[in-house]
């Protein structure tokens, strides 16, 4: 029988039969360093804030900052390692906020929780996860709150 | 008379009153190649359809695609540029789409618009300034539909 779903990135990873709304997902520790968001921001947001730890303290974040693409790309990490979707995590639509500054030493996880499953309405093997998603450092301080729809799949009948 | 405004970044840059809704700003060019697509993905969200494109072509997108996170990243750093605010762009709440992938080759740039001005209640100086903007192709595919909201201050009397 065949299957509609896209080839998969990790086959024994999850499917949608394997997830349910309220599962809750906690990553690895991600330690970010000051190199690291120099490097980063000189690249992609190269403001004095992100990138001069000097006269960073003049500015409104009073020290360097990372920038919070860096964030968003580090909690992307931790959110792949720990959500092993067996088609990949494949976003359409982010709504992100940063509460608070992400630091040099800061140890970042990704704790995560499926909010929500919307079937697809014309192709029933296939679904909208809804993950909301909390960037925290070792102090629970929240650097990023994230909540984005991912797809997933049922697994192939055939596999 | 003192102020309240942050220490600038670009102290030549627009203040709060040089900013009026319906303004719009257009970036350069910004051109990605397949191993700056792979370097991002290999570090930040190394799934198989980002990092590798001979086996991404069995994957959800046909091919080799960047993480959507490198093109929130390269738009950043098309905004920070065509958006010069005198005391940085900083960002507080973000909602974004992708409507297309992003591939090797593509020559990105950023077209943004001021769609409201909230100055703050307690603080007549400082305004949250909500900016939408737009992540184009070369042939105005649209990959990436941004909206954030930024601070900004103004330009202060003493100066």
């Amino acid at each position: 029988m065949s299957s509609s779903a896209p080839g998969p990135t990790r086959p024994d990873g999850l499917w949608l039969n394997d997830l349910s709304v309220g599962q809750t997902f906690r990553s690895d520790d991600y330690s970010l360093t000051e190199s690291e968001i120099v490097e980063f921001a000189s690249r992609y947001d190269p403001q004095l804030f992100h990138v001069d730890p000097e006269r960073a303290r003049d500015t409104f974040f009073g020290g360097l900052a990372s920038s919070g693409w860096l964030t968003a790309a580090v909690t992307m990490r931790l959110f792949t390692e720990s959500v092993p979707l067996a088609c990949g995590v494949i976003g359409s639509t982010i709504t992100l906020a940063w509460p608070t500054a992400t630091r040099p030493g800061d140890r970042l996880r990704a704790e995560s929780r499926i909010d929500e499953i919307t079937p697809s309405s014309s192709r029933p093997d296939r679904a909208a996860v809804l993950f909301s998603y909390r960037t925290l450092t070792a102090d629970d301080e929240i650097r990023q709150q994230t909540s984005g729809r991912v797809l997933s799949w049922n697994r192939p009948t055939d596999a």
